[in-house]
């Protein structure tokens, strides 16, 4: 599954360079060309799927599988004492290629990055009807 | 595995109540109590691991699995047109809970949610440096 005109699917295909970290025949990973802090990186599937919801679970798994060994690399290497997964879905959602990928973001203190947090309160009733609804559909 | 004093081993062990979403022999899925979005819930690993480096790939594969599944259920029931998945790894990363947990966060435009994102500009000689650095650790 190609996409002529993804970005992501020429990088997989060799037609434009990155700097590749790790790859196999189902995932790559290599450093965002823009990076929100040194060594942020990113995991993608070779194959093509706009979003999350669309994958198979076991490429998923392919991919996200590789996370603890990249983070301990990606730890090593940067002395970061954090670090986020983020994987986006959707223009509303801050994704810019629509070729899921996970962002690997070391943290450091004051670096001023992170996710917007207003947490909210879960009411009870509706949290009762919302399991209800989201299990209907599981 | 599991600490005695963790907010999320006592859910998975029943001691605590939850909005149970879904759960297996490994997995738990359950809305978050302080939402940023309606539908915003959690995914763990029944055992206890502080950060996702600790944890062994086959367990993140079994959480990570159920992101397609739970994330078409959470479309279909709260119409958001995109959603994060989150996973953050120390308190300098946004981590409250020292328990391995993925966010799904469903988005809508105009909701002032996402992470912050001023990009930089990878540099080609640093990333050379960076690539071989990884790599040595991988």
């Amino acid at each position: 599954m190609t996409e002529p005109d993804c970005i992501f699917c020429r990088i997989v295909a060799g037609e434009i360079p990155c700097h590749r970290l790790y790859e196999d025949d189902r995932v790559l990973a290599f450093l965002d060309i823009g990076p929100l802090s040194e060594g942020h990186c990113l995991i993608i599937p070779n194959a093509h799927y706009a979003t999350i919801d669309q994958m198979p679970g076991d490429l998923v798994a392919a991919c996200t599988s590789l996370i603890p060994r990249l983070s301990k690399a990606l730890i090593a290497v940067t002395n970061a004492p954090g670090w986020n997964v983020l994987q986006n879905n959707g223009a509303v959602a801050g994704q810019a290629v629509d070729h899921v990928h996970f962002h690997l973001i070391p943290r450091h203190g004051g670096d001023g990055l992170g996710y917007r947090w207003p947490a909210g309160k879960l009411d009870t009733d509706r949290a009762t009807e919302l399991v209800a609804a989201i299990q209907a559909e599981l």
